[in-house]
């Protein structure tokens, strides 16, 4: 997957440190929009060249102008658009005549005003795009800021901020306001950017060429990106990859998630898909940690700055108030962290420091003695019970002993401390910048430190993980060529039943009948009892259809049974082909359903749920992309919210979870090696018996894509 | 339940509003616990009379000293105790011989360190409470705080705060760390509070003292409230009911919510109800503002000051940037509000307005024209379609001008409106603090704004409930008095059902025969499919005991399951009474679970679940307090995770909702009508047929409580 990413990426190093820009329709007005860049870069000082491009003016806020593009005294790296939109096209043609290799088009009114006057601008500029050879960034963009150089080739509020500074971050954003609230509040944290770019409507230069681009370069330690939509999922994909490669997170704001425009489904699998939950699967997949909101956003690029990562859950606290330590151990708890006790070991450390202590169990509660917490800090930080700490500020005058102690006790460990900090944000500023500088998120409130612990920890998990090689899986079986043919509707369930039984899934026994041999039977060629269904290549919901039959005990209602669903069947669907009636053992055990897809933008991937009301109305059903290793198939179980039930609920068995396991990894390698022929797979129900006793497909569903090289396959291979 | 409140409350104005201060053990040092509460008194020109009470100086931090209480030279209100703890009963004998009617006692070392000494100096505290008849705050309390007069009967950092409010806020803790937070960070967000207390160990006045004292203040308008634990549930529910007739919110943070200590359960229901179940649902039901955590309750207690209540969930959004309006978007809806469209003539007064907009639907964006914003506000902001508005703020040098043409236009409306404030924290903190004073809510996240709307809504409705009478339901049957007997085990199923007959809850059509007269049949008593179930009074639950078989279709079959259950029920439990043999009708429809309990601490309650996997597994549960009306019963139903069940899935039909309603209705009555008799019942399960067929009880269990007059069921009774 990861070839395509070092192929065909634009170098955009001339862009991103440009020595001169050009300020096309440059403003004397320095509040306008067209007059903004040239006026941020002239206030912040700017150390390479600004070449204001205006035919009416001899100079434009003191500096000297020029008629156009073609004009200018030397080399030119980028220039910054801002004419209006019937300009755009000549203008950047006259970029490309004069050897100006990126533009930044701050004018809108293209594509995104969805109108056709705004299309038609559209099919121009990007005629443009291709005759110039120039590079182009937007249109309808706030613009790329350099926070390093001050290269500003951008508009907005945020840009006069002189607190701004330079730091690990770069931000791509598909919402230029959004991106530079990021890159304000981050700021505010004490989280700097290098790099802000707004993709506007992507015209040319996409937020994936940006976000590879940062990902290679040194100075850049994470992403923070605002996205709101992509039908690219395979690139997305590709970059988390990119992302855990690199050891360099992707903070994720996505929004728009129950946008449209996904293929209607034709089987369960595909229904139970809603749009985000493959976006979902992709950022668990890979580099990337999703945030909701700015503060989540800037509360982790804190603790990725401050560069520790912890090696698990497992949460100590320090406390002064009681009250505090009860709401910093249930927050982190309703987080997913773990608050194991102090070792005994180190609760005998802790006494032995002779200051008073309401508890030294975890919480480890020092009531008001501030003025020691350091050194209980110290007692405990190596603690093997621990992989990080919460830590709760003093307040009042104080506070900036406290923080110099505690700079010094935290820097003798790897163990990440994150401080909740008991300052009204608008207090003691001067101590908490310098406990961020210092490399330590101070968050306000309980929560607000438990939740970004938590989404940090996974992260580092994840990392670890993938660095262990847990994305390497092995193959439980060879590759087969299945002969299933696209373009000719689903297939039949002997058909899928006998595709899925080659990749080792086991299937229930059967004897496909005519009805009129069914009709004439002395004895049944399966023990009974017996499930009797339809068997017809174009009724693939039998139930929907009244075409199955359970728990059938003698002849008699056997042939009862096959009389029935065949006249259902041809109520239901009086043209469909019948291949017979299909005479089945019944399984029992907990029902599941297992289910693939071959998605055209994601690829493929698996899904399991467990069966009956728990999938069909509640949506219980976890998804991760194909293959899977066992480990992962575990894993998807773990996550199902009614996974009790496989454990065995009011006096059943626990079930054979080793022999399901076995059957997602397998189903996760079928639809893997058949994604350009496969477009989804149902077997359902899966009866999963008794631990050791195995599992059976009692149904399965294999729907093929409609045609044979058509978009979606052909996509799909690529 | 409202009666209770009005009788033995303490009049507590002495105390709040004390015109002459003793503290007790006053040290000469400051910043010491003992020293605090006259520094700080000093401090902020308390205006009443200090008397330090130290034998050992003839003055004290400046004022002059007495030896003891008895040598004061005038009438005192109240005595600030912080001496060692073995003083502390002496101490308060001298204050009842002094007449001084309150104390507040700051000494720790009680029964809250759960060791011997801590009990024995409890039992000797509260032995000196009834001898001297002071009332008494504490002991290891924080104190007791009147921000209004400045008399600060406590200590903490939080007191030399010099920007501390008074307001409308009132605050209780069982934390005095985390009350004094709460002080700290609502005064931040222009929220001042009258009056702090932390309530230490409650060796007299309790937490329901002060909180229904502050309900009855026309100064208090809410309280805030930190709750660790209480085992008076009922006291709760009261004080919910007297925050609902005053109109007055309690924004409660209840920690501690794995708590032990409550009875273990005899039935699924009680077995489905955890510690945390009883108090959510008294939240629910009271005039309480559940919060997790500090921010969210500044920033509930902020719109409660703003005084304007919204009428329904409908949200209208304005912005200026299209990011923060999709992020605003979801948000709000992810945490229940609705989004509804402008209708079309306000979407053409802001067409009127000829400036820019991106979009006049909502979320309503206007791009950066910020200037005319406040004109877009009032175009839309009498728009039936919208109950409040969430607005995304200006930022930068105009924001003074946008907050005060803001203001202008708001104040036009009754409709709340809140600000997402786009300055970061630190940052134009005057024009942040004006918006305040004038009554909006600036929050800084999208979540943070769209989570305190939310609950702030649910609060208002459900105040507009009770207002207009939806706490006063119907019987639906008189009340009977059902002669069931206390300490004599389960009720047998037959029993059982007869009762829960008798209150209209319709139940299996059944024969109960001996297994010889079974045997003996030559024609079942019941239309086949029949259940058989072995009936006795020692085997409640049936299926335990694998004495049910299910769809018995024929007399052989009858038998053949009579013999089973009977041989099962023998081999599970030899010793068991056996009623005999009960062939039931089968029943069918969607299976759901009633249960009610009679709860010592909360009082009767009902509670629905649907039946099988979702009950047991996942615990999709609701409970409310008995009697619920219809319109309660219903609600109850919509809180379903599995609600749609109900609804028909994959060709069911719909079920009857309205006789299910009914039957939750009736055992909320039969709970309530015999709490002090019942202490469970549990009806599963109860199948529900499709609509208009009504419902049928298949099994039925009702415990009554282990003995007649138990310190439970006369609890139940007051």
């Amino acid at each position: 997957m990861s070839e395509s990413r070092t192929v065909n990426k634009p170098d955009l190093s001339r862009l991103l440190d440009p020595a001169a820009i050009a300020i096309v329709g440059a403003s004397t007005n320095p509040k306008s929009i067209s007059g903004q860049p040239l006026a941020h870069m002239l206030a912040c000082s700017f150390e390479g060249k600004l070449y204001p491009v205006n035919p009416k003016r001899a100079e434009v806020q003191g500096v000297k102008a020029y008629p156009d593009v073609l004009s200018l005294p030397g080399p030119c790296d980028a220039a910054v658009i801002a004419v209006g939109r019937e300009h755009v096209p000549e203008v950047l043609e006259q970029c490309g005549q004069a050897g100006i290799p990126y533009a930044v088009i701050l004018t809108a009114g293209f594509s995104e005003t969805h109108t056709e006057s705004g299309a038609e601008m559209q099919y121009r500029l990007e005629a443009a795009i291709v005759k110039s050879g120039v590079r182009v960034v937007g249109p309808n963009c706030v613009g790329v800021m350099n926070v390093i150089k001050r290269a500003y080739m951008a508009f907005g509020g945020a840009l006069s901020d002189k607190t701004l500074r330079p730091g690990p971050l770069a931000i791509v954003s598909q919402s230029g306001g959004f991106g530079q609230s990021m890159m304000t509040f981050a700021n505010a944290h004490g989280v700097g950017s290098n790099y802000v770019v707004s993709c506007g409507n992507e015209a040319d230069l996409s937020f994936f060429d940006f976000a590879h681009d940062f990902l290679n370069r040194d100075e850049v330690k994470m992403i923070a990106t605002y996205m709101e939509a992509t039908t690219e999922g395979k690139q997305l994909r590709q970059l988390g990859r990119h992302a855990l490669e690199v050891g360099k997170p992707i903070l994720m704001l996505k929004v728009g998630n129950g946008g449209a425009g996904r293929r209607a489904a034709n089987s369960h699998t595909g229904k139970l898909t809603a749009d985000y939950t493959l976006f979902r699967t992709t950022f668990r997949e890979g580099g990337f940690i999703e945030v909701s909101d700015l503060d989540e956003m800037a509360d982790v690029a804190r603790l990725v700055m401050g560069g520790k990562y912890p090696k698990g859950r497992n949460l100590g606290i320090l406390t002064g108030s009681g009250g505090w330590g009860v709401i910093m151990a249930e927050q982190s708890e309703k987080n997913g962290l773990h608050l194991p006790n102090t070792s005994p070991e180190h609760q005998a450390k802790l006494h032995a420091l002779k200051s008073t202590f309401s508890s030294v169990e975890n919480p480890i509660d020092m009531m008001a003695n501030y003025g020691d917490q350091y050194k209980a800090i110290e007692c405990v930080m190596d603690d093997p019970a621990f992989d990080m700490f919460l830590v709760r500020s003093a307040a009042g005058p104080d506070v900036g002993i406290w923080a110099d102690r505690f700079i010094q006790t935290a820097a003798k460990t790897d163990k990440p401390m994150i401080i909740n900090w008991s300052s009204i944000p608008t207090r003691d500023v001067d101590v908490r910048e310098k406990l961020e500088r210092a490399g330590y998120l101070c968050a306000n409130y309980a929560g607000r430190a438990a939740r970004a612990a938590a989404i940090f920890a996974d992260f580092a998990l994840k990392q670890d993980r993938f660095r262990k090689g847990a994305h390497q899986v092995t193959r439980p079986i060879e590759q087969l060529f299945l002969d299933i043919k696209t373009g000719s509707g689903p297939c039949s369930e002997r058909a899928s039943k006998s595709y899925v039984e080659r990749y080792g899934v086991p299937v229930t026994n059967e004897a496909l009948l005519s009805l009129k041999a069914v009709l004439a039977l002395n004895k049944c060629p399966v023990p009974f009892p017996v499930a009797v269904k339809l068997a017809s290549p174009d009724i693939p919901h039998k139930t929907e259809a009244d075409a199955v039959r359970l728990n059938i005990n003698s002849i008699d209602d056997l042939k009862r049974a096959a009389q029935e669903v065949f006249d259902s069947g041809h109520r239901y669907a009086p043209a469909a082909r019948i291949d017979g009636i299909s005479i089945q053992e019944m399984s029992s055990g907990v029902e599941v359903i297992i289910g693939a897809v071959s998605d055209p933008q994601f690829g493929p991937y698996v899904m399991v749920g467990l069966g009956g009301v728990l999938t069909e109305v509640l949506g219980d059903v976890v998804h991760r992309f194909a293959p899977v290793g066992l480990d992962m198939a575990r894993e998807m179980l773990g996550d199902l919210r009614g996974r009790d039930i496989l454990k065995g609920v009011r006096g059943s068995p626990p079930a054979d979870i080793d022999a399901l396991v076995d059957v997602i990894v397998r189903v996760s390698w079928l639809i893997k090696d058949h994604a350009d022929v496969i477009s989804e797979i149902d077997i359902n129900p899966l009866f999963v018996r008794p631990a050791g006793k195995g599992v059976v497909a009692a149904d399965a569903l294999i729907v093929p894509f409609n045609k044979t090289g058509s978009i979606e396959s052909s996509r799909s291979k690529s």
